[in-house]
């Protein structure tokens, strides 16, 4: 008998050779139905792999990440099996799951494999499928697979870097492939399955190699889920920030200025603006201090921080000077030149906590085949603060710093957020710097902080830097995509490298800690994240413009320009489209650019004094009359729905 | 017999070798007692040199740079005298007029020259003086001139690098030196003289050489001339912008970050943000729009516009990726980012103008020595902005950005400015970039904008840089030292080189005009003149704080603070002092922070519902007590003295 553990701690004895399906029908015939994956002692194992051992066991379906990895990984087996059928020459390299879906990578040699091939192999996948084949594995000899996969350079090669005893192939139908393992038990629980694209990828990412044709697919347990999948996919097409920025004018990449080095335009830099006093007001209220430091730094400020000796080959070289031999570098942090900030003059306990805001634009090397739009970029703004708190103060600050982050997402709209919070492997404590004794005190600070704001949780060991603790925040956007957003790290190690004191009530100099946290991350990641969730209608007390004004034709100039100069006084952003066009022109362009609210005036709204309100996305069929004062208050009344008061 | 004409165009004859002394004589008896030097033909000459061509002749009296620079030029003279006098081994080497006095380089040998030694000089200097010894040049042939000098491997290396016939020595008294010319007519007229300072300074300006002694000296036609000088020096001394940025917490400098990078501090980083917050209001008003751009750039951006081939090689070289062997250099200039900001989109001439703002940081090389506090930096942010508009627009553009300027000098509390409008070389029109006709648009664009706006200007021919004519404000200071503040350059060079077209009324492509404008300059700079400008006493709506609140004890905390929410309801910034100090003590270090108004509150105010009120650098005679409402009065009257609406 073998003594099995399960997730909830209880434990169950089993026959020796019991398989994790077997375990499942133990507990109930509704989870042997539903599980399709498996992990035993921490290794992914096939839901028919007999267990001989004692052991942990962790069955996983569909809703689990491990669940659907396991899926997607069966179905990428599936869709080979069908292209080597209809492709007898093409040669199979790698084929793993990944977030949304899988891949495989195919040398499809001189035929060529496009969109138009997509279909016959969809709807071979879904036969073969249908069938319900068992996933197998088997162990192979080196020599036996190498005699195999003669002719397959690719199999070869990794089979090859592989020990003798440990490869293994799976079969199902008549197809088998190199792998791993972590299968689903049959085919026939895939029951909706599509190509999504096809694009050129080097051989093990190299670009000396040769160019491969990467299939992406994806699957499915239902069709539903496949036709839901398929529509959000094109709802985030619509929503690419790429795509809203440029249709609302807000940024602007230049090949001469350089890839990944945004210019914002007006729109997006009075956005960004409005971001940056937003959180600045805030950070005012909530007792921080603004500084402003250079771009560039000495190479020895870098040395010190020890940003060189980690980041310094990857990054951006050294500008020098062209006397007196100097090196500077591009700054990829702002804490040490906020540490130097803090070292200008000594402090007493009694100025602590000093807290240090800053938005800095930093600099970092990304190759250019990496750089994505304004998420992934070579210089971004960060929203960067640094506290430096006597290890006592940890706790109210780490929660001052939560109030502000939730502040930020409930202003913003993000409503759906978990946090995750990093503490130390307490089996490993010689990977940590500073004492046990603040180390317990770091960690305990944030998790009652967590507690204490209703934070919904986990504590991950072994996950903390090796400088301290952290938290941080995974955000849903309205796609139900997931995003971090905003880290509060405890660092123990700057302190101790830039030397860092305070005179203690004990007159003796102790270290004080830092906090680093930056709710937005990066004001370039941050809007486009904003962008995609909110398809670029933004709070509308964020809108760069809440109104826009359509007179029904130039004879309503003069009563136009009243009504934009009462929209000044009510403090309302709008702007005059007074141009010698269609009504109907003006609504469709005001439409693309997203005006919350579009005022229609004519010859009626001049005589009373009205204006004719529409909403954005509106038909015009519940345009409501009314006067700038009733429509300032229904703005405010919009506003006071997402911007709370801090 | 020859003609000499006079600056105010009038021609007069004199017999050959008539000198500009005897000019002066024939106007009048009263020019020829000021009379100090003069200048024939462009050339600096004696006021005893023959004038034997025709030619035109400036005469120079105290009031003139060129006067003075002659009196200080002969009083380095006298000086040397009485320095090899007493120094009979010292070795002269060069001794220059300079913009406030004259130094001499001198070589002591093994002796050294210290405060101590100064008073006998200085009496020695006017002892001489006094003896009324007239300046009188010779001709030497150059191997005389060597063998005079031999010994001093100085005078010998200037010798060797002159042109025999044209070697000069000037004979005053006893005493000669290597001298081009240029002097007073004689000693009388130095009636004070004060030794300054000395430092160490390289033969040649180059480290390889030897480090001889600069002495530092003045001198006045007037005793009471060197007491105001002196006087305004120790008042310069007290408001040096680096002493009072340190005493209030303004800026920073790290030797870790680097020299010439400022580290701006919380107070100073607000007194900043309050600046270009004020600016940007305006410029709003203006038509401006913010954009925000990277702070490095391809280094083919540079070479598009023109900045790599002229400053490159003595600037920060530039930063290379670690793989893809790409090129960026940190942005000297925002004005390419800019120009492709322009280029993101096609533009007709129903657009224009255009003008793009942005507080940009740019970076700089300088020598570290050449590194002064915040006036000469390394990286320094402009109050940059770019109009793009049609050559017809360039009229009133012009005389927005003049109104533009004069409100942020009127602002600021500058109210003494001359302006200068840099136009063309009419004899060589071959310099200059653009069409003779464009040129002649903008330069009456500018003439007829400084007229209009009532400026005191004056228009220099010959000085407009090749792409463009320009508009230079010289701002006077409340010492009377002159600042250059607020350019404005029109420029037809950067349009052609990045192609920037609009569609005009005729559908053909039109090249527009650029201006450049910076009525601050940089935040950097200029904050250092307003701080020397002011005493760190700035205008009333600047200051950060513009009152501290001092409780007569701890008792009136609960009363301190209820005066200070009342003092934030009326938009009053303020500070609370609430220590257990005395009041003395807590004034004195208020006077030090500059705060405005110092708000005594104890039992009488506690009672009354009151606040005494204390100004600034007053000695607490005049104390005034009254309620937060008239205060709040007060505050809003002398915020509106300076603050106009724009």
């Amino acid at each position: 008998m073998i003594k099995i553990t399960l997730p909830d701690g209880s434990v169950k004895e089993f026959a020796q050779g019991a398989t994790p399906m077997d375990v499942a029908l133990s507990i109930s015939e509704g989870l042997a139905r539903n599980v399709i994956s498996a992990s035993f002692n921490g290794t992914t194992v096939e839901t028919s792999t007999p267990l001989t051992t004692d052991g942990s066991l962790i069955l996983y379906t569909w809703n689990d990440d491990e669940g659907k990895k396991a899926f997607w990984h069966s179905t990428s087996h599936v869709m080979a099996q069908a292209i080597e059928e209809k492709y007898p020459n093409a040669k199979l390299t790698l084929g793993p799951a990944i977030a949304n879906g899988f891949y495989y990578d195919v040398d499809f040699g001189d035929e060529k494999f496009t969109d138009a091939d997509f279909k016959a192999i969809e709807d071979r996948v879904l036969e073969i499928s249908r069938e319900k084949h068992e996933f197998k594995m088997r162990s192979v000899s080196k020599a036996e697979a190498l005699d195999i996969y003669k002719g397959n350079e690719y199999k070869t090669e990794l089979i090859s870097n592989l020990e003798d005893g440990t490869i293994t192939f799976c079969d199902h139908s008549n197809f088998f492939d190199l792998c791993r393992g972590g299968h689903i038990p049959n085919t026939g629980i895939i029951k909706a399955m599509k190509i999504l694209s096809v694009a050129g990828a080097y051989w093990r990412g190299d670009e000396k190699n040769k160019q491969l044709t990467r299939v992406y697919g994806i699957s499915f347990p239902k069709q539903k889920d496949l036709t839901e999948y398929l529509q959000l996919l094109e709802e985030a097409k619509k929503r690419d920030h790429r795509k809203l920025g440029k249709e609302l004018e807000l940024f602007h990449f230049s090949q001469k200025v350089g890839q990944g080095l945004p210019l914002w335009l007006p729109k997006g830099a009075a956005l960004r603006d409005r971001l940056e006093q937003f959180l600045k007001k805030a950070q005012k209220k909530a007792g921080y201090e603004q500084v402003v430091t250079p771009h560039i730094g000495q190479k020895e400020l870098y040395v010190t921080s020890g940003h060189y000796a980690k980041y310094g080959a990857d990054s951006f070289q050294p500008i020098h000077t062209p006397a007196e031999g100097e090196e500077f570098l591009l700054k990829p942090m702002n804490c040490p030149h906020h540490c130097e900030i803090y070292n200008a003059k000594p402090w007493s306990y009694k100025d602590l906590p000093k807290r240090y805001a800053e938005f800095g634009t930093v600099y970092r090397y990304e190759q250019s085949g990496e750089l994505h739009g304004l998420t992934r970029v070579r210089g971004f703004t960060q929203d960067d603060a640094h506290i430096f708190c006597t290890p006592d103060q940890l706790d109210v600050e780490f929660k001052n710093v939560i109030d502000l982050v939730l502040y930020v997402f409930g202003s913003l709209g993000f409503e759906n957020f978990t946090a995750q919070v990093s503490v130390r492997d307490l089996d490993n404590p010689d990977k940590y710097i500073g004492s046990v004794e603040n180390w317990e005190k770091a960690e305990n600070a944030i998790i009652s902080a967590a507690k204490d704001k209703g934070l919904n949780y986990v504590v991950e060991a072994g996950e903390a830097a090796f400088y301290g603790p952290k938290l941080d925040f995974m955000v849903k956007d309205a796609l139900g995509r997931s995003w971090q957003l905003g880290t509060i790290q405890v660092d123990y190690n700057l302190p101790e490298r830039f030397d860092l004191t305070y005179k203690g009530s004990d007159n003796e100099l102790h270290r004080p800690v830092m906090i680093h946290r930056a709710p937005f991350g990066s004001m370039e990641r941050f809007v486009a994240i904003l962008l995609e969730h909110t398809a670029g209608n933004f709070p509308i007390w964020l809108m760069p413009e809440q109104a826009i004004i359509l007179s029904l034709s130039e004879k309503y100039e003069k009563y136009a320009q009243k009504v934009l100069n009462l929209l000044e006084n009510h403090e309302i952003r709008a702007q005059l489209d007074n141009r010698n066009e269609t009504i109907g022109k003006k609504i469709r362009e005001a439409e693309v650019q997203k005006y919350p609210f579009m005022l229609i005036v004519g010859e009626e709204e001049e005589k009373n004094g009205t204006i004719s309100v529409r909403r954005h996305g509106d038909d015009g069929k519940s345009n409501q009359s009314m006067t700038i004062e009733q429509f300032a208050t229904i703005v405010q009344e919009e506003i006071d729905k997402t911007l709370k008061q801090f």
